[in-house]
C-alpha cells in the first residue's frame, strides 16, 4: 500500500472508530444544544466585592466577558458589585429567591444557613487550593455541594480560590498558649471557633473597620488574605508580627446560579458557563499566587515572619478536632460532609507526602 | 428615596459604568465572533497517546467532545490516537508542516528541535504544576513559548499536567554517589543529562521495552510517572525500591496548533479552544492526583519507598546548575526562557514556602 492510500486508510478507519463511541453523546448533546442557538439570554449576577477588587473583582468581569465571547455574543451576564443590587452578604438570598440570577462570592460566608457550607469553603489544616478541586471532582464533594445547596434552590460551581492564606497580623508574640488568653482577634470561620476553645476572643469585624479597630487597640490581632491584599489594606504599618498561616489552606469561591434559571440554559450555555468558570478559578488562583510573591518579596525585610509554636499547634489541632466533631453531632448535612472530606484528605495525604510536600521540601 | 427606586437607580448607575469600561471590547468581539457564526470548522488533532489510554488518552477526547458542545456543534475537532495518521512522535513535525491541524503531546518530547523547549515542559527540582501554569500566565513563559514555537509555526497551550512525578523503580538501593557510578537508568530528559555527569548512563527505551528491560536486567532502574501509570506497566513486581521524585515536579503537556490554522479560526472558536484546554489542564491534573493517591494507598505494604541521600542530592543539584548552565551557554533561546523560569522560581519559592510548604509540613 502507498503512504498516501495507508494513511487515507487509517483516517477513515480512526474516524469511524471514534464515532461508534460517542456518536450518540456527541448527536444529543449538538441538538440540544442547537435548539438555544442564537437565543439571546441575559442574566444579572451580583458580587461581594467593590466594583473593580484586585483579582476576585477583575476576575469574575473577565469571567462575564468571556461567556459573552464564547457564546457568540449570546450568553449576556451583566455582573452588579457588591450593594447594587443587594448588600454584599445578601448574594446567597437574593440568588436564592430569584431576585438576581447568580452570584460571585466566598463559600466560607454561608455557614449560618448551613454550617456544612464551611466545608466546601475550606477547613483549618486540611486541603491546600488544588486538593480542594480534587475533592471536589473526583473525592465526592461537588454533588454533596450541588445536593445540599439545592435545597435552596441554588446551583455552585467553583469560581476562584485563594492559596494559602497567612494567620494574621498580631500586635504581640504568640511564645505560650497562654498567649492566646484574652486574645482579641479577628478571625471569622471554624478557624475563630478553635481559638476561642483556646481562650481568645475571636471579634467579627467588617473590612473596613478592620484597621482602625488594630491600631487602636481594640482587637489584638487579625487575620485577612495574604501578602498583596493585607498590604493594601495597611497592616504592616501598625502591627509588626505577620503569622504563617493554618486556619485557610486553600479557600474557595463560588458563582452560583439559582436552580431554576440554571436548569432553563441551552447545554451550550451551561458548558460555557462550567469552563470559563473553570478558567476563572485557575486564573484566580495564579493571580493569588503571583501578586502574594511580589507583594511578600517586598515585605519581607519590614514584617517578621512567626509561627506558631508546636505546643499551641498540638493544641489547636486538638481543638480543631473538637470542633469539627461537636459540629457533626449537630448537624448531620455537616458529618456527611466531613466523613467524605476527610476521606479525601486521608487518602490524599499518603501520596502528597511523598510527592509535593517532598518536592517542596528537597528543592534548593 | 424608596428602596425600590434607590435600587433602579444603582441598576442603571451600575449598568452604565461597566458598559463605558468594556464597550469597545465586547461590541468587537461580538462583530467578530459573530461573523463565524455557524460556520463550520473541522480540525484533525494527532496524539503521542493510544487510544483511550488512561488521562491523557480520555482527557484529550472529553476535550473534543467539549469544543463541540461550547460552539453549538460548529467546532469540530477528530482526535487520532497515536499512529493512526502520524508516528506518536512526529506530531510536532506534522502539525507545523500542516499535515494535520493540532495534536495533543508531553513538550518534554521536543527539545531536539530546541533545547529551549524542555524547560516550557517542566525543569528537575524547580516549579510544580500550579507554579508553572502561573510562570506561564503571569511570569512571561506563556509569551517565550508562543514566541519560540511561531518559529516553528506552531501555537501552543498548556493541556495538562502531570502533578509530581516519581523517581522511578530500582533494582538496589542508592546509599552513596558510588551507586551511581554505571547505573544503567531509563531517564529521558534534562534528569537523565544530571544523572550521567554523576557517572550513571541514561538509556533510551521506548514504553513497551522498559518492563522486559528491568526485568531481565538490562537496565537497573527506571523512572517512569508515578503509583497509577508505574501500577499499570508492572514495575512493583520486578523492582523493590520507590524513589521519591526530583526530576520531574510538575511535567507540562501541550495541545498545539498549527499557527496558520489557529489564526484563521474566529474569535470565538479560539476562545472556546483556550477555556477548554484550561478545564482539561486542570481535571488531568485533578485525575492524576486522584489516581495515584489511590493507586498509592494499595502501592504501599508492598514496595519500599525510598529518598535519595542528601549527599546525593546535594550532587545532584551542583550537576543540574551545570546542565542548565552549559546549555544556555550554546543556546541563546535557552538561556533567555532559563532566566525567565529562574526569576519566577526565586520570587516564587520565597513566598510558597512561608505558604504551602508551611502548610504541608504543619498538618497532621
Amino acid at each position: 500500500m502507498k503512504r498516501r492510500d495507508f494513511m487515507q486508510a487509517s483516517l477513515v478507519g480512526g474516524a469511524s472508530l471514534m464515532l461508534s463511541g460517542c456518536r450518540r453523546d456527541e448527536k444529543e448533546s449538538i441538538k440540544s444544544t442547537n435548539i438555544n442557538r442564537g437565543k439571546k439570554t441575559k442574566l444579572t449576577l451580583a458580587t461581594s466585592w467593590p466594583a473593580n477588587f484586585p483579582i476576585m473583582g477583575t476576575g469574575i468581569e473577565s469571567f462575564a466577558k468571556r461567556c459573552l465571547e464564547l457564546s457568540g455574543g449570546t450568553l449576556d451576564i451583566k455582573v452588579y458589585s457588591k450593594d447594587v443590587l443587594v448588600p454584599a452578604l445578601q448574594v446567597f438570598d437574593a440568588a436564592s429567591s430569584g431576585q438576581i440570577d447568580a452570584f460571585h462570592s466566598g463559600v466560607y460566608y454561608w455557614k449560618g444557613k448551613n454550617s456544612a457550607f464551611s466545608i466546601f469553603g475550606g477547613v483549618p489544616l486540611r486541603l491546600t487550593s488544588d486538593e480542594m478541586m480534587t475533592w471536589m471532582d473526583f473525592g465526592g464533594g461537588y454533588e454533596l455541594w450541588k445536593e445540599t445547596y439545592a435545597k435552596f434552590n441554588l446551583y455552585p460551581h467553583i469560581g476562584g480560590t485563594t492559596g494559602p492564606q497567612m494567620g494574621g497580623w498580631f500586635k504581640k508574640e504568640i511564645k505560650s498558649l497562654d498567649d492566646l488568653k484574652g486574645l482579641k482577634i479577628r478571625m471569622p470561620g471554624i478557624g475563630g471557633e478553635v481559638l476561642q476553645r483556646l481562650g481568645a476572643t475571636p471579634v467579627l469585624l467588617a473590612a473596613a473597620e478592620i484597621y482602625t479597630a488594630l491600631e487602636r487597640g481594640l482587637i489584638d490581632a487579625s487575620e485577612w488574605v495574604g501578602p498583596f491584599l493585607d498590604n493594601m489594606m495597611g497592616f504592616p504599618k501598625i502591627a509588626p508580627y505577620y503569622y504563617k498561616g493554618w486556619h485557610e489552606p486553600g479557600s474557595i469561591l463560588e458563582v452560583t446560579f439559582n436552580k431554576q434559571k440554571w436548569d432553563k440554559l441551552s447545554i451550550e450555555h451551561q458548558g460555557i458557563i462550567e469552563a470559563a468558570a473553570r478558567e476563572m478559578s485557575v486564573k484566580i488562583n495564579e493571580e493569588f499566587r503571583y501578586k502574594n510573591a511580589l507583594a511578600y518579596s517586598e515585605l519581607e525585610d519590614k514584617v517578621e515572619i512567626k509561627e506558631l509554636p508546636s505546643k499551641v499547634m498540638d493544641a489547636i489541632k486538638i481543638a480543631l478536632n473538637g470542633v469539627l466533631h461537636d459540629e457533626a453531632e449537630k448537624n448531620i448535612d455537616f458529618k456527611r460532609v466531613l466523613k467524605s472530606h476527610e476521606d479525601f484528605y486521608r487518602l490524599n495525604k499518603k501520596w502528597d507526602d511523598i510527592s509535593t510536600k517532598h518536592f517542596l521540601n528537597i528543592r534548593s
